[in-house]
């Protein structure tokens, strides 16, 4: 068995930030010499998010948008007592989901023709890490 | 280690439409004797799904109007700028999320008693592909 | 390669009820000798989840509420029609996901400063179970 291990850092100028990471994911696959594996994208943050989709701006605003729309920012959330004002980021957090795994075949990310990997910040302008993992033969 | 791969195409008569996948997810766990390990099983498209849940026709109805509520088919989506009008199969594909983990333990899928692996189109009439990959030992 | 496996059973003194379970994951890692690799934790039920969040508790009633808004209890869903009153757990579930994989890197469950895994209870007072098995060398 193989594994490998990364770290992306992040510090995000705007408050919200999409990124596509996908590039970064293939190159540690590639460096790690696994044929066949998993590979594991994961936030290390609570206010951030890791999902597979389409790399097409205006889906991204969709995106954004509806997330507002279920997740909003507001005061008035409990979590803010702490003197936090991010309690939306926590909600958009859990609703994309923080981490994805993906399928590496004959040595390369598996991916379906338009699936794309993408770091969600929520809560930016401060340092983040995600953390790369990969495992096989 | 081991490791088995395989991929499901579908080609939906209905636009959308949920299929319990679990019986293909365990044969190919079957065949690939892995004893201990982890099944991946990930859409490879855009607009679609794999969750775990009941296989109760009721809450699949339940599951689908939910669904519509909280990302509504409508147009207005900036991504249709495309040409695409698909907008809201995206926002679904996120909440239910693309891929699952499902444990293999002594040979089997070590589901609940009621857990079955779904896959959930959401833009069908259109041939679409899931990965199975299975690694153990 | 090496693997371990272990199920947690909960029957909660309450209907809802959110439990950090980190130091049991931590704990099976520990004794598997495991230094790099996945630790899966996947609800073996259709009304739970396992969510990675933050341990606070303003937080926790936040996410409580924001999921009775997204997926509420009430009369009225199709799946009742099988004598169950548990609809809104099901679609609770699958908006917090069922199961997370968390990385394990020299030995040790990798997360985040804040990141803590969670047992999520939507209907409880009857026994449950959870998954946990790691795998790596």
């Amino acid at each position: 068995m193989k594994s490998a291990t990364e770290y992306l850092w992040f510090n995000t100028k705007n408050h919200r930030e999409f990124i596509n990471i996908t590039d970064k994911v293939e190159d540690l696959v590639s460096r790690s010499s696994i044929n066949e594996g998993f590979a594991l994208v994961s936030a290390m943050h609570i206010t951030d998010g890791v999902y597979v989709n389409d790399a097409e701006s205006g889906l991204i605003a969709d995106i954004e948008e509806w997330l507002e729309k279920l997740a909003p920012y507001r005061l008035g959330y409990r979590h803010h007592l702490t003197g936090e004002t991010n309690g939306d980021a926590h909600l958009k957090s859990l609703l994309v989901h923080h981490e994805v795994i993906v399928p590496i075949t004959e040595g390369k990310l598996d991916l379906g023709p338009w699936q794309q990997i993408y770091y969600a910040e929520f809560d930016g302008q401060r340092r983040k890490r995600v953390i790369l993992k990969v495992l096989g033969e």
